[in-house]
């Protein structure tokens, strides 16, 4: 394995009714707090008037953004940025989703940088400072709860970029597993393919003698396909929503990807497709990913997708490496399908037309270290084998 | 499973070289250093000049406390406060296995309380602040580098305990596998036990829907049971030593145990042994653990015994249960044989003469929240069929 780095600074508080924390971890921050959040969701559940309600008992301060969209907007970005000049305030508490924790995560950087936030977005390198940022998690997916990374999409240019900075690691995360029994079904499915990519992301990789890093991963999948249909069939399983927000967590948080290249595929390939079409990420992952592992199928790769199948799918140890490999791609297939995803692009409403434009986008992307180098043709294909 | 909080401060640089990083790291707590080490070990490897040259050349002051013996002693912490006082040093750097850890965290609690640091072991509440500690490990075993407990010896009471903070845990550990290589094969194989033991004491636990940390178990047992083999044979193997070593951090830096009851067994048995015989903490684990397996195999642990053949042992799933269990058990006891470590008591100079003095020692411990509760009958049980 490579040399690396180990510090994962989030501290998280995690389970029913650790919300009671809140008040004392803002406490550690300041005063004043910027609370952002999605749609009305937070609203209905109850969750909304707990927190204010805390805030209030405490003498705490808050300003509001709301109607963070999915695939977060750079607008949304500047708007926070703005209230939280005006205001003055210490830090952000995001409440929601991904989207939610990737918008607040880009006003903590946007915040102490002079010039427009998308300078950012686009060289991250330009973060220098970044408020607190505390999160409370809704739904189990992006894992952005523990990591320091923001995806934000521009429509102007019709780009959705990740940027990171040391800074934008959330301060504290608030993780409690009942505030995802009302996640709808296909959310918690598209959230369950969103997890796995993250875990696929790390385990297929150039770099194949990390056993520790790559057995993790192996038992976070294998969580998932034991957790999500637990989830779907029972919304409110308490364990089934626990291990599924917990491996989310550590799905992306860096544990599994310790000393490995780190260089995405699927990901990126998404990214295009719901900054054109703006499509739910994980539907998107899941469509692409079963297309994309067939694609890369090959003599250099047959074995690591014989692992896959053998530790991930538990498929017969008998099967030659072929077999199990073209079996363990199609297990994972027909999971998604089980899970109600829809799993083609043009269910998505997504057809031939642009498919050339995005892929030539998705091939600025650097695939050189990736578990297979992929060029603007390979990319095409696999959008094309995902019709 | 139950509520938890993940906080893992200290920052881990894993790989050959990155002791170059170890002048920036002691500028951030100080110029002014103890060096604890064991024997003369790192002076024979070089490690000991490599560290003293980075010291020079960057202007840290060091003074040394050397000596530190396995099973440390709270002789040699005393005696680590005293050189602290005398110089006003700013932060320990310990160089070794876990012993010199163990010691160094006691020292780093010990300096900033007024009274002797036994008490401190005695009562872990009592511990208010820590100077900062730094280490470079040399052997992976104990997991010292990555968590904040230590186990002190007391020959004049023959008390072997563990205490923790949290300011005991390292701020930063270089975990180099090259510093591995010269580990002598019966050093290995029991730093391989302890290892596993680790992992296994929160594996076998009351709380069993934790299936993000146990699957994490279950990667890191298979980590060990293939990498050892591997270092036994071939002692420079990179990759064998780098995924022990990882492996060896993990499996006790809390992360498999979050949200479980963390009610450890074989430890408290093994440490009497060890306090009285002064045995090899590892070699102790060894001979206990499957004896320990033995005696709580029953209608109640069964499927966690399975699961445990057939996860990690992967013995044949057409098993039923118990001879799935029994399988598992032995093949554990087999692995241990095939690292050359002895399994018997009286192989390590234990005889039956002082066992019922032991398990009474060792049933002070409290085991009501173990996996299985333990009395002191089945404690000497455990120790009669270890002889």
């Amino acid at each position: 394995m490579n040399n690396f780095i180990y510090d994962i600074p989030t501290k998280v508080y995690f389970g029913e009714g650790q919300i009671a924390h809140l008040p004392e971890l803002i406490r550690t921050c300041g005063k004043r707090v910027l609370l952002v959040y999605g749609g009305g969701s937070i609203k209905k559940s109850g969750l909304y008037d707990t927190i204010i309600g805390l805030l209030k008992e405490n003498g705490i301060e808050s300003q509001e953004l709301s109607g963070v969209q999915s695939n977060p907007k750079i607008e949304s970005v500047r708007q926070g940025i703005q209230i939280v000049r005006e205001h003055q305030l210490d830090c952000v508490l995001a409440v929601g989703g991904g989207s939610t924790l990737d918008c607040s995560k880009a006003i903590c950087a946007g915040v102490k940088y002079d010039g427009d936030p998308w300078e950012l977005v686009l060289d991250r390198t330009k973060v220098k400072a970044c408020l607190p940022l505390i999160t409370i998690l809704t739904m189990a997916a992006t894992g952005s709860e523990m990591d320091n990374i923001a995806v934000i999409s521009n429509p102007e240019t019709q780009d959705k970029k990740g940027f990171s900075s040391y800074g934008m690691f959330p301060k504290f995360s608030i993780l409690d597993p009942t505030y995802t029994y009302s996640v709808p079904a296909l959310q918690t499915a598209a959230g369950t393919a969103d997890i796995m990519s993250h875990i696929m992301e790390s385990y297929f990789d150039q770099v194949r003698d990390a056993s520790v890093q790559d057995g993790i991963s192996e038992a976070l999948l294998k969580t998932c396909i034991e957790s999500a249909p637990v989830a779907l069939k029972k919304p409110n399983d308490y364990q089934a929503r626990a291990n599924l927000m917990w491996a989310a967590s550590l799905a992306i948080n860096g544990l599994n990807s310790l000393g490995k290249n780190r260089a995405w595929t699927c990901h990126p390939l998404e990214h295009v497709l719901s900054a054109y079409y703006d499509i739910t990420h994980g539907v998107g992952l899941a469509i692409l990913t079963p297309r994309w592992m067939k694609h890369v199928l090959n003599e250099q790769t047959v074995d690591v997708f014989a692992r896959f199948a053998l530790h991930v799918w538990n498929v017969d140890p008998q099967l030659d490496c072929w077999a199990a490999a073209e079996e363990g791609i199609a297990r994972l297939y027909e999971f998604f399908v089980s899970m109600g995803l829809p799993m083609t692009l043009r269910e998505v409403g997504i057809d031939e037309s642009r498919l050339e434009e995005m892929a030539e986008k998705a091939a600025e992307s650097d695939f050189s270290r990736s578990f297979q180098p992929l060029t603007c043709e390979d990319i095409l294909e696999i959008y094309r084998a995902s019709l």
